[in-house]
């Protein structure tokens, strides 16, 4: 298990959202309230957009509590979209390559969850995987492969379809192996302009999911809130967690949705796993 | 904060007493009972006595709970007198250098606690350490200047008293600066045959400290139980939390009190700081 | 590109050959004379058998000539089989999971040298790993995938033939891909009890490999070394390059050849990569 | 020995400089042409001024050249003012609070050199830190005390005679202790305005230290050279070794110089150290 981050709107410090309050993500890395686990102190990462259109990765298997590195970085690097993650490792080795965002030319791929078993269907979930996109896996956590299914199943045209795909596929290949409950979790995506977050598990007892009120009737809320003030009327924060206890901030995402924020769409839609027929037959 | 362990007896693998059961020292790295901070995830160490006169020390700066070359070390080295360390920060930077223990030839140096507002009296503190042995300082840990203070005072010699001279010598310089309750913690130091373990604060309200009772007794209360059987008589851990719930197993040792166990002698006598008269003068 | 020791005979300490001398390990980690790269920095491993069957490895990927740690081990760590390996990184990231040697139950595994153009043929590899085997799989190294192509090829029942069908396959899969000389390099590998190297590549120009001569004679040649006068007569170090210069301690290992050494039989043969058919037909 | 580099001029990402090119500062890490010692494996550090008065430090301790966070970095942080330094080791440890440069409030500091036989004059160095100030080192390095010393010295009104006086103190302490050669190297600050950098040794026998020619004569020079097109006028960097080997480039600061690059000056002046009277005797 995991907690996430993902902020979209003005440009600010990442700090601004990393640090501070009450429930701060790096607080959440010493002692999550809503977590599978409390601790999540087993590595970290942060992508972040820019000037380029590919976005900076950081990552580090520090715990993100004592990492001087991050405070640095997260005090001098202002950014409109960005993503945050905080790592309790379950099975996978605690390296750089197993942290999460996970990065694919202009795209950022990040998951709180796991999948169930994942060394019994492991070999046949990467062999669904683009031949010409295989060699691009550096390490061996779930969800690294999960992102290069999702990627094979065409997430740079159509990301829900796509991750919805790609979780049907792990699916029907646990089903096959008799893996119970094989998919846990929440997932964010993004190609720098809009972000798609999941929630969804195959017990439908998914991780939590929140997303921020709209700005303005934060603006409304609490007068007094500098950070509101200061970013602009689209910015949104999506959470695995909510930061603080702050009334009328944080609404759940429904169980089983999707959802997606950009400059000209904002959107909830039930996710629907289905595999895709001919993967599977390859896969065989 | 921390947690920490020391092991006398017939030699062992380190695994017996790091991992397994249901709150061994790893467990506690994840979620203390007793420790003022439930995490202890900011670097360990291990120092432990074999071929030679000087023991060896690893120290790393990743939380216990994920260091496979831990796991590795402990399953593989035996030994008849080791100590072990997990450590929660305060204040000075997470690095192998402020790892605990500390050695010094032949003696190793750990402890759970904190000198009050280092910062304020560390200056004072280390103009009182021997010229000669100042260099040896090689990280900016409380503890570390705290052990070099007790060598200055005959640590080698008689360490009960060195390192009552220590802490008395704390508390004076911390009373012309008017910082309060200077000194919080428990200590343990060996010679390689001998473990001397230390229990004080300076407000009288010291972090715990528990040493195992007598193995034959041991052996007659759990006769089922394998590791028991395995040590000699008088193996004996002093921890600074139980491992494990086991009645009848853990006896706390007195609040001020130092306490020593070795070949030829155990004991438990109150602890009395008072700082040598000539050092103060020395530091001013 | 890497550099590699491996030791049997009588228990020593591995501080004994990794450090001092005009051309240590650790020198060579620094700056190697026959190596491909001068510098060797990008981790390291050491592996080593003692109390139990099944070895101790530590890996780290600190440059070895600043490891505190494992200046520590190999002071403190006597053993009468042990592996180290230095690492110049090419392709795969500076991860533990990438370091030699690699282990599974009481086998280890080291590398010098490389599958060439890896990417391209590393999906075509990895479908010929028994499936069984393949979750054990823990990192990205071309080294760590032909480790398990060799258990997959009866690694355990005969080391040399195992792993000429292994570099085989590799040759196989490299030509339907237009992978020009697929591999390089010297390999080392151990049950605990006898050690198997080999030298080849696929265009005849292998990376270095060296033995020690036979003790005996190693000490009527220089009888004021102490060294020699305490391991026993049947101690031998392999290399992928000489420790220090001195006339008549190294033997090379001729090109293309595999040999042996273990308490009842040595002897040095041809290497003869040749691809298991049916494998082929699976892996296409 | 280290390698260093100091850019002021138009914002420009820190790739530009730190990778690419026939002796580019990475390159150095692994086999410098000038220094030292060829590899500068032991760490490494950035510093750069953007947003905020406070400059972002990034250190790390792996070597430059396998670190892929420094590379994320490099490519997407651009900066008007930066220093970045590869470390090698002489003495102190490998941990990021030994790692150059070094920050005090608006401040960087960073160091290629030495302070001889540092252990034996170190603690009456430590002994001539402002008392207030003495809390703020973090680490042991010879370097990080140098700056302690200037800024007790006044480094923020006047850097160049601050390290006058700084270098001064140093051999003077170290006469005392019959310490030959006692300072040695270059050094840069800055106050996120302007750079000062010094090359200096006791024994005139100073490491190598160069600054760019103007950059409209550069243009002249090479008007097919994209980053001289891009840079502003008065870009300038300052190395401790050039970076490639094209005409024209680069300029030798004389040995016993300082120099200062700012907005409105520039200039080069005789280094002349000198112990401040006062000092001496509170050391004693």
């Amino acid at each position: 298990m995991c907690r996430w981050l993902a902020y979209s709107g003005s440009p600010i410090l990442m700090k601004d959202v990393l640090y501070g309050g009450t429930n701060s993500l790096v607080d959440q890395s010493l002692h999550s309230r809503l977590g599978a686990e409390p601790t999540n102190g087993d590595g970290f990462g942060v992508g972040w957009y820019g000037a380029s259109a590919t976005p900076g990765v950081y990552r580090s298997i520090e715990p993100a509590w004592n990492d001087e590195n991050l405070r640095e970085l997260a005090g001098h690097i202002s950014s409109p979209l960005f993503f945050t993650h905080i790592r309790a490792a379950i099975g996978s080795a605690v390296q750089q390559t197993n942290c999460h965002p996970f990065r694919h030319e202009n795209w950022l791929f990040m998951h709180n969850g796991y999948i169930n078993e994942f060394d019994t269907i492991k070999r046949d979930l990467i062999l669904a995987v683009d031949p010409s996109l295989f060699p691009a896996i550096k390490g061996q956590a779930d969800t690294e492969v999960l992102f290069y299914l999702a990627l094979t199943f065409g997430l740079m045209d159509d990301p829900a379809v796509a991750i919805e795909q790609a979780v049907g596929l792990v699916e029907a290949i646990a089903e096959r192996h008799d893996v119970p409950h094989p998919f846990q979790g929440t997932i964010a995506t993004t190609d720098g302009k809009s972000i798609w977050a999941i929630r969804y598990s195959s017990e439908r007892k998914s991780r939590s999911l929140f997303y921020t009120t709209d700005v303005p009737t934060l603006r409304r809320l609490y007068p007094e809130r500098q950070l509101f003030q200061e970013v602009s009327d689209d910015a949104r924060l999506i959470v695995s967690e909510p930061l603080g206890d702050v009334a009328g901030v944080w609404n759940e995402v429904p169980e089983s949705c999707w959802g997606v924020i950009g400059p000209d769409h904002q959107e909830i839609r039930p996710f629907r796993p289905e595999a895709p027929a001919t993967t599977i037959a390859v896969g065989s």
